[in-house]
């Protein structure tokens, strides 16, 4: 603590912008957290419904008045999140920093460029700014199990999704060759879309086949599909419950490293995180993490 | 037995009513669930069938008279629940009797307000009325099993559904960007609606891909909820053998703990619920539970 | 072998074509069955081919003529089967007894009284013929795993329906509310069979919700029954999983216990099965199973 | 290594090609493979191209330039396999050796016959050329493991694909019966192709009941499918973690078993392949492996 006292007051100010946005420790690191989560699910909702032809035309200006205050908070936001770290560069290019930016800029683009409606679809990816703020949740154990059960299955998941390409491209050719152009097959590589939306059981219907034996073939997909749907849930589920008793295994021994990560302290100099609780200097640059 | 000897004969009434209506444990309380049962389900099927337009115009009369005779019966029932009970506000402020009352009035409004036709699907809402006198039966084992199954992995199911969600959002969006009104994805809440129809491999085929990229960019969503649709498995899978290896556990230690709750006593004073057999007074208020 | 000296030839004959009809064991018996296998698939593809309405009109005679052959020859093993055994009625009112006479007689029936085609179709009954042939096959050990596994989550899977059933109702009359008769969702059975469509993820596309709220109940209903299709697998999984344990632990203790009912021998007098190896007498009734 | 200094030239001119060609070992034979690789990728994104109308015509002559070069490249590759091995019949017949010989010729077919377009969709078999070249990445444990799970639950997923065709085949009659040819339902094998396509939960919707009690059929149907899906997931599940469970026992005792078969010697003489690690004549012939 006393090694920060000599801090000028500007510092003071921006280690106390960097926990409120960085960090959700202090009541107004959460109270900004939830605003902002607000704010973000507000603004994905307008653009859901500024698609609606109806709405889009009917309420154009509210959209395009909303959208602007939006756009200046989290313009704000954004400079805030600059000044407030140290080497400002480790955020900007950070994977959630050039999501915010890409989140931010669509407006910006169109108001000095016109005509790219297009671009403001972009302003989408602010639901992928939500993970940052729900990374802090007590869903967090959880998630982490998953993904490991996920990882752990990938190879395997890979080797399944080259079976059902090679199987999808065989079948594919086939009923390209059986069914033909007249029946909606019209190239190969629409009879492999087809051959996936039916070995995945999705059965649109655009396109279905007609004749006898194209329908016998159907048949043989279809029910490979059954059987291949099989391959992935067993995987996942026989290396879920693997990790499900690996970690209870390891909770036995040591039972309080569940909630290591839980803590949201950034690092102000170098934006790294996951320090241990208690940690009073970054375990990366050494700079100090207590005011 | 010798402090109930004081009570007065319409009390005594009242208690033979109450435990006949309420409980199951006599023949008469048998008989009441079985014909109430049965009741329920000829007014559903009258109601479903009402709905089909041939028979709703031809027998229109005839379903009038029985929907009459069934809600005069509920109401009965109703009254008699009301009056039985020591404290009715106990019972009138339940979950069951909230849907007593909403099962039972919709022909009473329509009857008094008239052309409240759509009030009279509310009827479907009897069915839930099968819940409580299902509640008694031997299945009860089985639905707590996979219930507890379904409770302890509901966090990890709602992480699942989270994912499903920004994924639908995701690709809704990208999919509007590229098909476009012109082939069906009209607005980016429908083009979600498209997504979750082929994510969840349902594939209704009322809207589908027609550019190239869009079947492309189909494929891969696609291919994704066949990988997705592995994970909700995989977890059930898992939690229902674990809790299933537990319940055996604990069967060798107390093997007659399953079947505390089968009993169906309930205080006719506060409305509680799962005493323990062969007890005499209420846990709750200490009211006399025997004649 | 001293004791069968006495019987009569017309003895030795019926027990002669018992043998073969009956069992499985000796040459003539093993080629018996699998002529009857041909003949069973034969006569099950021309009941198809012959509902292809081009080649049922082309080939009219030619199916005629083929369909009275195989009925014949079916006609002859009955009558065989009936006077080989001592106690035909055992036979005749068994399950696979009332299977072959209804699959025998209806060409009969509308040679004598016309005009029934729709009743030549119950000649596709003679596919569950199949099944006593296949009995007596290596897969017999599997079948009997998986069938136990699905009878002990019986009661599991039936609680399941039971909340697909309730499901199905309460969102197939919210459907029916919402959508209405302009949109296909004519009446509340139709509604229902929709739900139910969806809930499966089949996804026929007949009828599909048109307005913005149908279609987010849809989408509700869709990912509902995403989730609910992981409760039977999951079932299914762990009870296959616990059986199978069970099984090798059996194994271990009693090893050739699983090849007691491979055995084919059928008792002449009085049709019971499942005889010990090398039995010389019947375990039910005493009677001789040998020459 | 002195035993072969003797041979001659042409000798180790074909030891070199083959080792290139057929092995991945040397920085040269892994550079071979990767050229393979690619080469039949792009002559498969060129064939699959090709079948679209649009770009077919518009580029016709630049498909038939890139697919002379491509099958003159497969043709001498061809032959070098032929001249570098001594018995090249054991090469020609081998399951890939006429997988390559199919690949390449059909340009040649067409040359000469003309006419044959059909046959250019052969090349498609292209694509079963990349297994020779993948078996030798690293997910081979994988796809070890993976296939050992499949080929033990063979037996248990015929029995269960019977069940789905006997429940097909009772099912697609009735619906026959019931829906008749009016309603799409032209034959029994369509309705039974229909019953398949309900089963598996595809539901293309190309068919589907019109009829009230055709459509109770359906839900039935469906319903079974749902049920019917978890049995081959819930055996896959099952296999598959137990034959983990054994790997990762067996590890334990010999853990460098895993890697033996990622060796790529093949013997020059007789081509038998699996070689062990340094091993310097052919386990099978005894030809030296070694230059």
């Amino acid at each position: 603590m006393d090694g920060t006292q000599h801090h000028v007051s500007s510092k003071k100010w921006r280690r106390k912008i960097h926990e409120v946005i960085y960090e959700a420790d202090t009541p107004l690191g959460k109270l900004f957290d939830v605003v902002l989560l607000v704010v973000i699910i507000i603004s994905l909702i307008l653009v859901m419904l500024e698609s609606v032809p109806d709405l889009g035309k009917a309420y154009r200006n509210e959209f395009i008045t909303a959208e602007w205050v939006i756009t200046i908070f989290f313009t704000i936001e954004y400079f805030l999140r600059i000044i407030s770290i140290n080497k400002p560069s480790k955020y900007i290019f950070s994977f959630y920093g050039i999501i915010d930016l890409l989140s931010t800029i669509p407006l910006y683009l169109t108001f000095f460029f016109g005509g790219l409606n297009a671009l403001l679809a972009v302003r989408s990816l602010r639901l992928l700014r939500v993970f940052r703020i729900l990374k802090i949740t007590r869903y967090i154990g959880e998630a982490d199990k998953l993904s490991k059960a996920i990882k752990s299955s990938g190879p395997k998941i890979a080797v399944f999704l080259f079976a059902v390409m090679v199987v999808s491209i065989i079948f594919g050719t086939l009923m390209y060759l059986i069914e033909g152009p007249e029946h909606g097959f019209d190239s190969i590589p629409k009879s492999i879309y087809w051959c996936i939306v039916t070995l995945t059981t999705v059965g649109f219907g655009d396109i279905a086949p007609e004749t006898a034996f194209g329908q016998f073939l159907a048949t043989i997909i279809m029910i490979m599909g059954y059987g291949i749907i099989a391959v992935p849930t067993g995987i996942v589920s026989a290396e879920y419950s693997q990790s499900k008793r690996e970690k209870s295994d390891k909770k036995t021994l040591k039972n309080e490293s569940n909630y290591r990560h839980v803590n949201t302290q950034v690092c102000q100099n170098c934006h790294s995180k996951k320090h241990q609780d208690g940690a009073l200097y970054c375990h990366n640059c050494g700079y100090s993490l207590d005011e």
